[in-house]
């Protein structure tokens, strides 16, 4: 096993861990509620976003125990939007994680509450933990509050272009807000919670938002390229819906090419950092090499 | 205009101003999601909580400057609840504050989407506010985001009671959860900016608890006493959703013998408070009273 295998591997189990002990027990009342939570929650998926918190964090010198609770909350915050975007008044879909989304499962007002009690909790969480000064609690919630603001932004943007032609500087505007968001935020928490400085804080959010973009850029690769039961969500469905992606606009060539230059510009925002950031440029080389 | 009124509208107008301010204008890209936000928000709704922050912050000594961005947020995570209860798969309404609810006039995904980032800028408005303390602001978001969190259980609960025979102590774990916890978090927040000691915390958080019984138990008449016309939302769903009221289990007239009870509860808890609590005695009065 790499050592970035491992270090995936430890991030899902300390934040799942804190994610079970963060969400009452799925036989809370009202007890549908909170199983279709924990059905969203513990799908399998990847904890990008968290994985990222606690990568960042550790190069900065923070403990595990400092980061594990805003890494649990990004997570929640990604699920909730994960819930309401698959349904069906949004992208209408059927799959996530590889299995039955949150509303197919349940129902739509099920799926409906289940998303804003993760938003909600999510806040609660970050607000709660007692690793963290009252300081630091508050840039957090501002922080995550910023990016997932953007990121429903994002969603509309998306929404509202679904079936028009729409320019690289509109489609690069979506995901910046949908998902480079998030990731940005995802990083420099992790850099805020160990106390990084103002040039530091800089260089990782530039790392942040090159790496946000490979993310998409590979997103729009794979939606092609793989299949549905590889993906755990449904394949090409970026085509049916007639979305703009980088691969409609470039080709596949041309995009994997734009993948390998924007790769390199995220890791060559590390080297000026004095830390040691490698598990920040196996990150980065895992989103290029991705498979699903 | 009574005291009450007046006192009513100064919130209102504050409160306005502020909202203004936390959320972007209307031509903000995506224009349509910040116009949804706007529409719902911005439809002369009464202002209740926001009301009962700054009564309750007020009587305590706070000034308004530390009141109103908690007494906004509050509002936004209120009208976020009343966008996404009124979806299709939810209560499936047409009329709210007496226009069209966001569905209607948008369409289900950017209501969705409205709703959603309305909590997400509540819980930013608070941690960002400059006139509060960091440990306050943690404090109060950890509040409202408990109550915001009942407040979406008891939404869950109430759905899955539709149509079923239930009894009156599951009516009022709904009520309780769904708006009682709210109204709970209004009164609660307005001491604890205000720096109110255990007791007197515990005092209002009686006080509080009383009134958002009244509330329920007036509003459960008012749905079947009132025209849609005068609520300003569609009268009588309650009882052709099979919910189960207050007049459902009593019948109206000693339904309304309840309310005067628990009006002179809420108002008993006052007593202890050596603090110029009139306008808690006349709100409660008022809600007593009201016909809409």
């Amino acid at each position: 096993m790499s050592n970035l295998e491992k270090f995936f591997n430890r991030c899902t189990q300390i934040v799942d861990e804190e994610l079970d002990k963060l969400i009452p027990p799925a036989a809370t009342e009202p007890a549908r509620l909170y199983e279709a939570v924990r059905w969203s929650l513990f799908a399998g998926g990847k904890r990008f976003r968290p994985a990222l918190v606690l990568a960042v964090g550790t190069a900065f010198g923070a403990g595990e125990n400092k980061l594990v609770r805003f890494a649990s909350a990004i997570e929640m915050i990604h699920t909730y939007s994960l819930i309401h975007d698959d349904l069906p008044a949004m992208d209408d879909d059927r799959l996530r994680r590889g299995r039955a989304t949150c509303h197919i499962k349940f129902d739509e007002a099920t799926a409906i509450l289940a998303g804003d009690i993760l938003q909600t909790l999510a806040f609660q969480a970050i607000a709660d933990d007692q690793d963290l000064s009252e300081k630091v609690r508050v840039k957090l919630i501002s922080e995550l509050a910023n990016s997932a603001a953007k990121m429903v932004a994002g969603q509309q943007l998306d929404l509202d272009g679904e079936g028009k032609k729409i320019s690289l500087e509109d489609l690069e505007k979506i995901h910046h807000n949908k998902t480079g968001a998030m990731i940005s935020a995802a990083a420099r928490s992790g850099a805020i919670i160990a106390g990084a400085n103002e040039s530091e804080l800089n260089s990782v959010t530039n790392y942040a938002s090159k790496l946000g973009l490979l993310f998409q850029i590979t997103d729009d690769l794979l939606d092609i390229t793989q299949s549905t039961e590889v993906l755990g969500k449904t394949a090409g469905k970026d085509e049916r819906a007639e979305k703009a992606t980088y691969p409609s606009i470039y080709g596949i060539e041309e995009t994997r090419e734009l993948a390998e230059k924007v790769h390199a510009e995220a890791v060559e925002e590390l080297n000026d950092l004095e830390k040691p950031v490698e598990i920040l440029r196996e990150i980065a080389g895992f989103i290029l090499r991705r498979k699903s």
